[in-house]
């Protein structure tokens, strides 16, 4: 590109290195900026400023917060001896819109993935052995992403634990709520046939 | 969306604020600033303020530039008679990297819109115009896109500039070069078909 200020070349560049993002659409975003009041685009980079400088994770649970613990692991309504293991952020705030879980979270920070270069000790796995060990959890519920990487996350930590008196379960696999048999795949229907549950437990909601 | 931090949930608002960017993809793009150096989000956000603190227009074109008259306006070697209309700095960029126009630019700003409120005056038609009757334009050149807003605006100049000794042509509608006929729509095959040119000039490259 063929760029007519250094000032806007140096903008697209900064905003074509975050993901997903080319350079034509960095462009279009940092023209976008120039058309709107400045002051929403100081707004904007502030608030990007104060995120990086100042967000913390938290010590319990390694979610991110803005301050040492977090309100979940605050809260002394959650049940701390019930920890629910997840990838990262996203997965906390989707498992929460549910409503459904009252325990505790331990955010990985990701999974284990030789590919992409990220093993154990990249994650937080350490920190969650270490917490069992002091006890005071029972239950550990694994829901990280159903792939290869995910098992394979579940099954080293399953190991780190072993022998350690704690419960260790999985969220169940199946067929979505309002999906039709005939469209779901065979992995995910052969899953859910072999983990069927007594009939009654799926009238409760 | 149940946000763990106020910081992270203010950084997403004001990221999806941006065009085409939702709150999902916001939210991947800040979590992606969280998990790389925090320099390098320092780097982006002072490209961002630098930017729209320090961008000027170009006196003469209106083009984005670090001075106030733009490098192609302030090279010599230029020719300040021929003038090229475009509606933005993309189109700018486009035609530049082409290496086939050797005039300057006047950059309208964008195009006549009734229905996204934009009209002649909030473009920099009057400046043109002014230009124009400075004398010292011998050509202007129609870039524009070919949609009823871009022909609209085109066809205002037009008016605007009737009686005044300036040549006005616009840039040539076609099959684009390397596309076979059957696929074509039949406007811009109409077209082509009208604005024939003689065979000896289709060889110039």
């Amino acid at each position: 590109m063929n760029f007519s200020s250094k000032l806007l070349e140096k903008a697209v560049e900064e905003v074509a290195q975050l993901p997903g993002i080319g350079k034509r659409t960095a462009l279009r975003l940092v023209l976008h900026l120039l058309n709107r009041p400045k002051s929403q685009t100081i707004q904007l980079t502030t608030a990007l400023q104060n995120l990086v400088e100042n967000t913390l994770f938290c010590k319990n649970c390694h979610n991110i917060s803005d301050s040492e613990i977090c309100e979940i692991c605050a809260n002394p309504k959650r049940n701390s001896e019930l920890v629910c293991v997840v990838e990262d952020v996203r997965d906390v705030m989707a498992i929460e819109n549910t409503a459904q879980f009252q325990g505790q979270y331990h955010v990985l920070g990701g999974k284990i993935s030789p590919i992409e270069g990220i093993g154990p000790h990249n994650l937080t796995i350490d920190s969650l052995v270490e917490k069992v060990k002091n006890g005071g959890i029972k239950e550990l519920i694994f829901a990280t992403s159903s792939t290869i990487e995910g098992d394979t996350t579940n099954f080293y930590i399953f190991k780190q634990l072993e022998g350690l008196p704690v419960t260790i379960t999985s969220i169940a696999r199946g067929i979505s709520v309002g999906d039709e048999l005939e469209y779901a795949d065979e992995i995910t229907l052969g899953r859910s046939i072999i983990n069927r549950i007594p009939f009654e437990h799926s009238l409760k909601r």
